[in-house]
């Protein structure tokens, strides 16, 4: 039976790709870890057995002691500190805490010689300011990481080469750009927005004024349900040591988001921009190239942007 | 009066940098931080008054009071986990220290605001694994890092750019090939190899044998009083955010620096490789170019490399 830890458990990819095993996969065991605990049952599942344990990944003695009980076969590593503003705010804290749970887990799959795969989740943020020329961003494109939180990534990257070259182990590594879907946290741009949006409309107003940070930016969004069957192949088939980017090809403005929410809400809104939510330095343009992940996997990304959003409302409308 | 804080002051090129001060700088002061009491004496300088505080550097409130009181307006950073072969051993514990006092460094000399330079010492290390057509190695050479401790260093070097690209700092960057002189500990490997030759010849032996790791990498030396002056320069006029590497330009085996040594003891050496003294994956040939810091400052080495073995033989002799 197919043994999955997955570190982050408590978030919403986690939830995800929970739900998709249950739909996709036999029966198999899952290992939920995380800092925190979920805010969600899991105890309805029919294929998937789940058991949850609270743990901080930066305690090595106890990581080590989970994967040596559970033996896992698949570890999917989700678990970050994957907000960029935070890492501008928070620079150390962000940086050791993505680097060092990474290699607390992976160090201690070297040590107990387990026969397991890992997912190792990388972010488009590490590509960092490139021109227009580049894009859509391949993945043997330069690395040029301009915020801590994508120097962190970068980093894990780097180790996650040095582990399957020096010690032999099974990695496979993601660049994932910006994904969305129901049941996102606020922290996150678009469900932030989503949010708002849904909060002036419940106050009865059609027409209302947001402030935002820098809605120029262009990024290249990915409903979280198309993110996490990603996750499942490239797990079951993505080679070992390779990168792939998990995108879906297109980039948006933040500001066109926002203008399709709003015409979901049959609303009309007002953007003020607050200098003070401007990141020191911010990249311009992120859209990546998918070619490598269809190509290999036959993976491809099957809800529209207006579908995700919609759902992303419909969720905030009813919570 | 120039004020230089020295991490990394108990190491040999922290003592030769201060060596370096008092012959060529004007009255100066330093402030010295290791983790470890230094074991020579540094009361009989002249021009730089010198005190020293045992710290950890991952202790960030104490890093950042000493910062604070102290106000250096140059700060080298020469602490470190330098050893390749000890990150293999000890990944994590290699690259957490290495890159968590970097950060707690940098971040203190943000939170304070203050205005001081620092140079940050990375690694020949960080270009990893390269074909000989790349030799000698320049600076815009893509990394490939290999070891934990490699990886290290080229994070700090990307955590440098975040700092000065996000927060306007001053921050300089070196990629420090091999150095050796006399003082250095015998945890490196030409130290190493001289103290064991010393030995055998003060044994009464004029032929004997020595058990190594792989003698066939090739690998650049700088003679560690050459290496400080070249620090001293980029402190002094080193470009911001500018990398440079601190090199002789030439390589030799390993296996030709123990011919050279055992020439000047009069003595014959049969090499023993243990296979167990052999890294999981080592650099084959590393050589730099260093044409940017001869063109932009005008350093050069000056000491032949046969000179610096002769007195690390003789350090080990009088030792």
């Amino acid at each position: 039976m197919n043994k999955y830890l997955i570190t982050g458990f408590s978030g919403f990819v986690g939830r995800h790709f929970v739900e998709y095993l249950e739909k996709h996969d036999r029966i198999c065991q899952v290992k939920g870890l995380d800092i925190q605990h979920p805010n969600f049952r899991f105890d309805h599942y029919k294929n998937v057995q789940i058991s949850f344990e609270k743990i901080d990944l930066l305690s090595k003695d106890k990581v080590e002691y989970v994967i040596h009980e559970f033996q896992p076969n698949y570890i999917l590593h989700l678990a970050s500190y994957s907000s960029v503003a935070f890492s501008w705010k928070e620079p150390v804290q962000s940086f050791q805490n993505n680097t060092n749970i990474f290699l607390n887990l992976i160090d201690a799959a070297r040590k107990l010689n387990i026969d397991t795969r890992i997912l190792s989740i990388g972010s488009s943020e590490e590509y960092g300011n490139v021109n227009d020329d580049d894009l859509p961003l391949k993945e043997d494109h330069k690395l040029n990481p301009v915020s801590p939180y994508a120097v962190a990534r970068m980093a894990q990257e780097y180790l996650s080469g040095v582990y399957i070259g020096g010690y032999g182990m099974d990695i496979v590594l993601t660049r994932s750009f910006n994904h969305i879907g129901p049941m996102q946290s606020s922290v996150f741009v678009v469900s932030s927005l989503a949010k708002q949006l849904v909060e002036l409309k419940k106050s009865g107003k059609d027409r209302g004024s947001m402030v935002t940070g820098d809605v120029s930016i262009v990024r290249d969004f990915t409903d979280v349900r198309d993110v996490v069957r990603a996750y499942y192949l490239l797990l079951q088939q993505g080679r070992k040591g390779n990168v792939y980017n998990v995108c879906s090809g297109k980039g948006l403005p933040l500001k066109d988001i926002i203008d399709i929410m709003a015409k979901q809400l049959n609303m009309e809104v007002d953007i003020h921009v607050d200098p003070r939510l401007i990141r020191p330095a911010d990249n311009r343009i992120i859209i990546g190239s998918n070619e490598k992940i269809r190509r290999e996997l036959g993976w491809e990304n099957t809800i529209p942007l207006e579908q995700s959003l919609r759902d992303v409302i419909n969720y905030w409308e009813s919570n």
